[in-house]
């Protein structure tokens, strides 16, 4: 089969690539029908340290279950199903809290250790196949592939963001950035029944896609001026919600800026950065910091039902759509910003 | 009256000050019947630059109303009351919510800007008397001293970490410092029902308070030796709650070690440093870090009515008492940490 591989900074190929075995049990190999790339593939297409052998990348697909493994019980050959960004087993003490990426027995895609191999390909093997893969019921018309695919990560990630920061009725929220991710934490705010959204991002397309989606509020600027922006718009008191959707400092900077004394910041962009400012400035309004690697697994069942009937659609993210082959071209597109959010087709 | 400057790092001094008077309507004069020393006066007293005019310092107290001004209504001369750390109105939308520590119109102690004065005296203008001072009913047993002083900060403050961290019926909660707020966070935490309690800290007349207030293990290591220890008598998982009573870097590093996946740091110690690690080893396990400076004032009425029938002696965290002339001894003591707590007799 042909699959995705990152060599370092900035390069990637489509290759040759083994087909996927069974090799456990518990494992299922599903034949991709959409992948995409995520905000998160940028870091290592910003950063990776060239890798001689290369690695396979992308962890957010849907498809068709092509064979189990002889313990698979809840899916099985010919089903439709979603594979969340991280492979769980659905039993231990975390999964069945919900944490599902704390998983004792989990892992992620394209970790050698673990045996894993990317997303952005034309099959994948799944691992812990019962805890991991969600069925969707029903036949699956194509015009609902974008929306569920949102499920592998970003809506659940952006849903996540929300329900972590305890988003409520009347709740007053600000979501800084306007990826993806972002724009899924806004209409997960609205879902949740924020009644003040004040998007953070200055991409026209993408916050216009955001008042769609329920912001009511769009701020531009960075750094202080955004912030005294964001006071201005909240009585110069903060928001009590902020939902944190970038990763990288600046924005978690903004996000302490503009909470609110008593408030939360939820994080989903996965930090790229080590350290960050927990000093008086946090402390002295009792900030609370939370979030982290969202178990979308956990909120699948939930966010579904209205992603196909379409009540939501979150599908609405994609903004170009192209074949496996066109994959480095797509992390270009996203790299420059010329596309929000890339689907493949392999 | 007689109260006590501080000069610098290591310079404290009691004087001659002018007595307090009432200078706004709303304003109480409190004579103090006991006063002391914080362990986060020690902040100062390890690193203020020095201060030719010195500054006063304190702000824990209880006391009798010596004068009130014509607004003021909930107290009146010769009520016993509590004055807490924060200095509130009552009335601003944060204190109605309970958060009295970002009180719009309020402050703190020893504050030349705001017009406070600090509590290491022998009596104290209390501005917005009625929304921070709170009677004690009856009369009160000089036995109870002890034990209503802690209301004024470290069992609010203990009390507030564990409130925060959400710790309840059943819960494996660490407390990280055993000085006065770290065995009141046990007490604490005893009290909201937690059933394993593990208290970091190593001198062991503090730690075997602990085990009475609650302690079920003590841990003295500290480091990855003291992470690995907190580990080991998990599960190999960490704790779910981690109260942080302490300040200083390391202890929250050890915090982070040793939380579960999932789980909650809650700080009440002033932190004394800026950054702190928020990256992938916080986040990859959706830690959530909260608490800030505790809002006593709006536990007093409900932490009370238990320190007035005995049930409770958070008093016992005091193990030395002194008179007001020997204020500067009480500093060597603490900082020398042959004294857990210092209680001030003006």
């Amino acid at each position: 089969m042909r699959a995705t591989y990152i060599f370092g900074a900035g390069d990637v190929r489509v290759l040759d690539a083994p087909d996927p075995k069974i090799l456990q049990p518990t494992d299922a190999i599903v034949r991709v029908t959409r992948a995409c790339i995520c905000g998160s593939d940028l870091h290592p297409y910003h950063s990776l340290l060239a890798k001689p052998g290369g690695q396979t990348i992308g962890h957010e697909f849907i498809g068709v279950v092509e064979d189990v493994g002889v313990d698979v019980t809840t899916v099985r050959k010919g089903d439709f199903v979603i594979a969340p960004f991280a492979i769980s087993d659905g039993t231990c003490e975390f999964c069945r809290e919900g944490l599902q990426t704390s998983c004792e027995h989990g892992g992620f895609w394209n970790d050698a250790a673990f045996g894993t191999a990317g997303a952005q390909a034309e099959a994948v093997r799944v691992p812990l196949a019962d805890g991991t893969l969600v069925m969707v019921p029903g036949t699956v018309d194509e015009a609902l592939y974008p929306g569920l695919l949102t499920l592998s990560d970003v809506y659940g990630t952006g849903w996540h963001a929300a329900v972590r920061a305890g988003v409520t009725t009347g709740d007053a929220v600000a979501v800084v950035g306007d990826g993806a991710v972002g724009l899924l934490a806004v209409l997960s705010a609205k879902q949740l029944g924020a009644e003040q959204i004040i998007l953070m991002g200055r991409h026209e397309a993408r916050t216009d896609l955001g008042r769609e989606f329920g912001a009511t509020d769009v701020v531009a600027e960075r750094g202080e001026k955004g912030i005294a922006k964001v006071l201005e718009l909240t009585g110069g008191r903060g928001v009590r919600k902020v939902l944190e959707a970038v990763g990288h400092l600046p924005a978690y900077e903004q996000a302490v800026g503009i909470v609110r004394a008593g408030g939360v910041i939820s994080r989903v962009g996965v930090p790229q950065y080590d350290q960050g400012s927990i000093g008086w400035p946090f402390f002295g309004k009792n900030t609370t910091l939370t979030g982290g690697p969202a178990p979308v697994r956990a909120y699948i069942g939930q966010l579904m039902p209205a992603v196909l009937d379409g009540a939501v659609q979150p599908g609405r993210v994609f903004d170009r759509e192209i074949g496996l082959e066109e994959v480095p071209d797509g992390y270009l597109a996203m790299n420059d910003r010329t596309a929000l959010k890339v689907m493949v087709r392999p």
